[in-house]
């Protein structure tokens, strides 16, 4: 059995840590044939790195910059095989050149291109527990690359997927993926498994515990995933394809406070206005999230959409510039973007009535509303937030 | 004109001291063609990465301290390009497996193989600054090595030989090398130039600028070596054959307080009986310096000797034991050795005896004499120490 397990940051964050997390690698050991371990670097060590490189320049050069950040992950990895040698266990660390990992040459933000496993797999046969540096590989020239924020995550699933592992865990801070966030709702419960297109909605909804772009990977590559806390012997989330699970009606309710709506009234309903709109912003670099229109009437339509409220006022002096200074153009930032997640709406009718219903009886009025196969995005005033999380978290039973 | 540049831990010691580091490279860019240079890691970086190995284990696996303290050196070298490249100059950091070091595999201690200078000459032909962490290579089967102490001026003189430098400059706290320790005699000059052979006694003697290491490759190199500070712009000394120099009676006088002296009396005057001191001592790993012993007679000899202060109470119970109980044992901590050092000895008579006489005039009384081609060292007494030295200096006009 192979099993990648993949330590962050605050695992690894000071020596003392290092040896626990070595401790629990030896316990798995006992379990699993083959254990590779994906580690990041010491928490605070990449941003103490980033400094200083920003001391010369706010821009500093990308591909130097790779060659810089490269030995905060090769440290902690090289000091975890250290403690684990010192153990009595055989360990051996390498950067993620040494295993072969390929990526495009796009410097401090390079895409994993593939991975040659021989050389995972020679230091697996001589019986070694391989500690692979994360969030870093190398490109065809033979230079050094990283993966950008999140690239650990992103590492221990490319290496499961080439090693064809059994599973991947992923030790965090947190012990899972929670049916919403428990500072919200006491009564929110860890889920023992979710999809990957659960996982996928709830990561861009704001949930934290993985990247969406680990998360897409494992999906690709069929690999299993785990998420648990390297804190406690608690059991995480499993996050598997859908075959796998008995799919369940909502998995989960995600609060997103940082968005803000504007809607342009009587815009004039012709082909290619939304395009305007929506290049103008693109333009901008603003990120647009939600994105309602309705057919119009009397020639004129209403579009309404919503952006990160650090962006509202560029937004916002970017519709006046495009539409004019007489143009009807409404904001609200006291808006929370709430969703409720599940694959089992795919095949059930009614979900989406019931959160409708449900937030209706307590008095809380739907601004907009966007769906998905597997999701319900609804707009509510800021101060409805936390009743409607706990509104929609009981109306789907996730407290049972 | 190939130039190599080696800054020490101090000259790196911070972001400031790197940018500066970074303005003098640029410096000397507009006078050669072609500069590589080499780096030490930030001083106190290297120990800060033994001691959390140290954390895990009193001895460290060294295969994998080698792949941890590799990183110092890397960082440094990737912020010094960094800056330049900031600075608006082309430059490339490398590592010593990077720039094709190769060595053996006496990881934390290995020994320089040979350096393919294809990389580095490919990156000048770019017109690049090439910056090399020093203090590394890899060996043949690609794991990376560190050279010991000391080993990023061993790495420049390296790199130097390997490309045909016409100068390799030393960049350490220091001016270069002083005639003696100013400390003690203020009127010390610094030496334009020194001849190896003298550098090699004065390093050995605890003059700290460059280690005999460094010294005797470049010397079997026949590279010209510059130490010089990084601080200031002075020139600093020469190192070179002595066939490029005019040979100087003397260049310098040095001082060595660690030393203990052990005297053996009226030992069996008989073949091998020195064979069985210096084995014993050897086994007990105990240096030792000076050996005297002269002719015997009525069947008895002498021998003197000196060794490190720390290693004196092991010695004394080392020849305890070899002896017996009834040996005649003689022991003064309460020594030092002075030396005279000069390339001009080997063809000037007369030496030896002036030093001699002038310590007689200052009722100094010599313990032990002890000569090779170039040097004379001297055991008095520690009280006389800083007399002898300042007589000494005087007596070869070094202070002219």
């Amino acid at each position: 059995m192979i099993v990648v397990q993949k330590y962050g940051g605050t695992s690894v964050g000071n020596l003392e840590r290092i040896e626990n997390v070595a401790n629990r690698i030896i316990k798995s050991k006992q379990l699993y044939k083959d254990l590779v371990v994906i580690v990041s670097a010491m928490s605070g060590r990449t941003n103490e790195l980033i400094e200083r490189a920003q001391y010369y320049s706010d821009n500093p050069s990308k591909l130097e910059m790779d060659k810089l950040l490269n030995c905060g992950e090769k440290e902690s990895a090289a000091l975890l095989a250290i403690a684990l040698i010192s153990k009595g266990y055989d360990a051996v660390s390498l950067s993620g050149k040494d295993a072969l990992m390929l990526t495009s040459s796009d410097y401090t933000n390079a895409k994993i291109i593939s991975i040659d496993n021989s050389r995972v797999k020679q230091e697996l046969q001589k019986g070694k527990i391989v500690i692979i540096a994360g969030f870093q590989g190398a490109d065809e020239n033979g230079f050094e690359t990283t993966l950008g924020r999140g690239g650990s995550d992103l590492s221990a699933v490319a290496f499961a997927g080439a090693l064809n592992a059994d599973l991947c865990e992923i030790y965090t801070d947190v012990d899972g993926v929670y049916t919403t966030d428990p500072r919200i709702e006491p009564k929110a419960k860890k889920l023992d498994k979710i999809s990957y297109e659960e996982m996928l909605e709830l990561a861009s909804l704001g949930a934290k515990v993985l990247q969406n772009r680990s998360v897409e990977l494992a999906k690709k590559l069929n690999v299993k995933l785990v998420t648990r806390s390297s804190f406690n012997e608690n059991e995480g989330t499993i996050i598997t394809s859908e075959e796998k699970m008995e799919q369940a009606l909502v998995s989960g309710i995600a609060l997103d406070k940082n968005q803000a709506r504007i809607t342009l009234r009587q815009v004039e309903d012709k082909p290619g206005i939304a395009a305007k709109v929506f290049t103008t912003l693109a333009k901008n670099e603003i990120n647009v999230d939600m994105i309602i229109q309705n057919v119009g009437r009397d020639g004129t339509t209403n579009i309404g959409f919503t952006v990160p409220q650090s962006s509202l006022n560029q937004a916002l002096d970017a519709m006046r510039e495009l539409l004019g200074a007489n143009a009807l153009i409404e904001s609200d930032s006291e808006i929370v973007k709430v969703s409720v997640v599940g694959v089992g709406m795919k095949t059930h009718a009614g979900v989406a009535s019931s959160a409708f219903l449900a937030l209706a009886n307590e008095g809380i009025n739907i601004q907009m509303i966007s769906t998905s196969e597997i999701k319900i995005s609804l707009i509510v005033a800021s101060k409805y937030a936390e009743l409607a999380v706990r509104t929609l978290h009981k109306t789907y039973n996730l407290d049972k």
